[in-house]
């Protein structure tokens, strides 16, 4: 099923996209949760981000190709970063272009959702904590990334980690989803999940042995090749294969 | 006041150090509290941190000698770096040192805590967002900071941030408070927090350019130098004038 979050006029609720509309759920699908009979129509319901994690963990450079256009090697290890919880937005909010860079970039990735605590996952066990997956737009200030040296300033701004639409639970990563990014309409980013340098299991196994994760939190699993600069007035869509398209466009305060 | 968090034999409350003990506060120091007349003796109360940060947003290199010690140049603008939630621990608990790191070392840092959200705060209004300081060890795996760059993962094990023992919210570390670190009671750091690359009211100003802080977030500021490596068994005493002593000792699982 597609989960969602959604503002009403009655509140803050979870639903479950439906053919006709979104299915207000009571509870939550990280504890517990069940359908009601309403049912908003589309255009009465305003999309948040789908979940509300305590922490973003990252990974940097996990398709091939984008660590050659970084000008890097093939990790040979997972590199890890966090974004803060308080950059994550959901679809169609706008992406604040800070004051301090002159080179924000777009990348796709697609969000592995936590659905219960995770700490030392095996890898044939990482079935068992995963609540689905959503589309991410890991945004970037590449100039303060390079400047700084360590990641988090560059990729940490409020508003840099757009999330949604929806958290697809049944999907499997490692038969290929197409993976997009575009600006304006422009096709910047394609890929196939079925590259990542590595697959989900891997990166749930190293970042468990590390740090618990909580129910809700989420991990970015890498951008393939094709970032590049946005602007504000530029739009970006990410679209993710049997999740759907996440946009959201630039702004400036 | 010495704001604590304490455990006592009817849950989990904060409560405020006073000679004969803790009294205990009905509410929260981040929205409202007041005391009641219950106080706890000391030897009954198990101190737990003293604040439960969204995050922990920490600052690389602060002062220049440790710096130095690191083969680093002084650093232009503050390094910013996040250690996640998960990673706290309060007095007395173990730092678990973990099977994938053979260099676990201590840092002694002064850790601001935040009483209000902060956004684009300037330098001269930081007082009105600190609730009060604390002492913190940023415990790092030497080793894997090394080899990933990043430092997300050899700084952010669970237990690797061991906060407390109190928020005290009357003092001033312009003043330059004495800071220092024991091991098995041999002194390994010893500093000011007057000797500081970039103030407490530079680092917030600067964070706060980019990500929102959060009632109860933490703010790390560096670590003198003197750093170098613990191994299970040891007890680890991070001391600060005005605050008190942070004791932990280092375990295996």
């Amino acid at each position: 099923m597609k989960i969602v979050r959604i503002r009403t006029e009655e509140g803050i609720t979870y639903g479950g996209a439906e053919p006709e509309g979104i299915r207000v759920y009571q509870g939550s699908p990280l504890v517990a949760w069940e359908p009601t009979d309403v049912v908003v129509p589309f255009e009465q319901a305003h999309l948040l981000a789908p979940v509300f994690p305590t922490k973003v963990v990252a990974v940097g450079r996990n398709y091939a190709e984008h660590a050659e256009e970084m000008g890097s090697d093939f990790p040979e290890r997972p590199i890890l970063f966090i974004k803060p919880a308080t950059a994550v937005i959901g679809p169609g909010m706008p992406v604040v272009y800070p004051p301090d860079s002159e080179n924000v970039h777009h990348e796709a990735e697609l969000a592995v959702v936590l659905g219960a605590v995770a700490r030392n996952i095996n890898a044939e066990d990482v079935q068992s904590v995963i609540l689905g997956y959503t589309a991410a737009n890991d945004v970037t200030a590449r100039d303060l990334q390079r400047m700084d040296g360590q990641w988090t300033r560059g990729k940490g701004f409020d508003t840099f980690c757009p999330l949604g639409p929806a958290v697809e639970t049944e999907l499997d990563p490692l038969e290929g989803l197409r993976i997009e990014c575009r600006v304006n309409g422009e096709l910047r980013q394609s890929g196939s999940t079925a590259d990542m340098v590595f697959g989900i299991a891997e990166l749930i196994e190293f970042i468990t042995r590390v740090m618990t994760l909580l129910p809700g939190d989420v991990v970015l699993t890498g951008t393939p090749s094709g970032v590049g600069p946005v602007v504000p007035g530029d739009r970006m869509e990410v679209e993710i294969e049997g999740i759907g398209v996440l946009v959201n466009p630039v702004g400036r305060l």
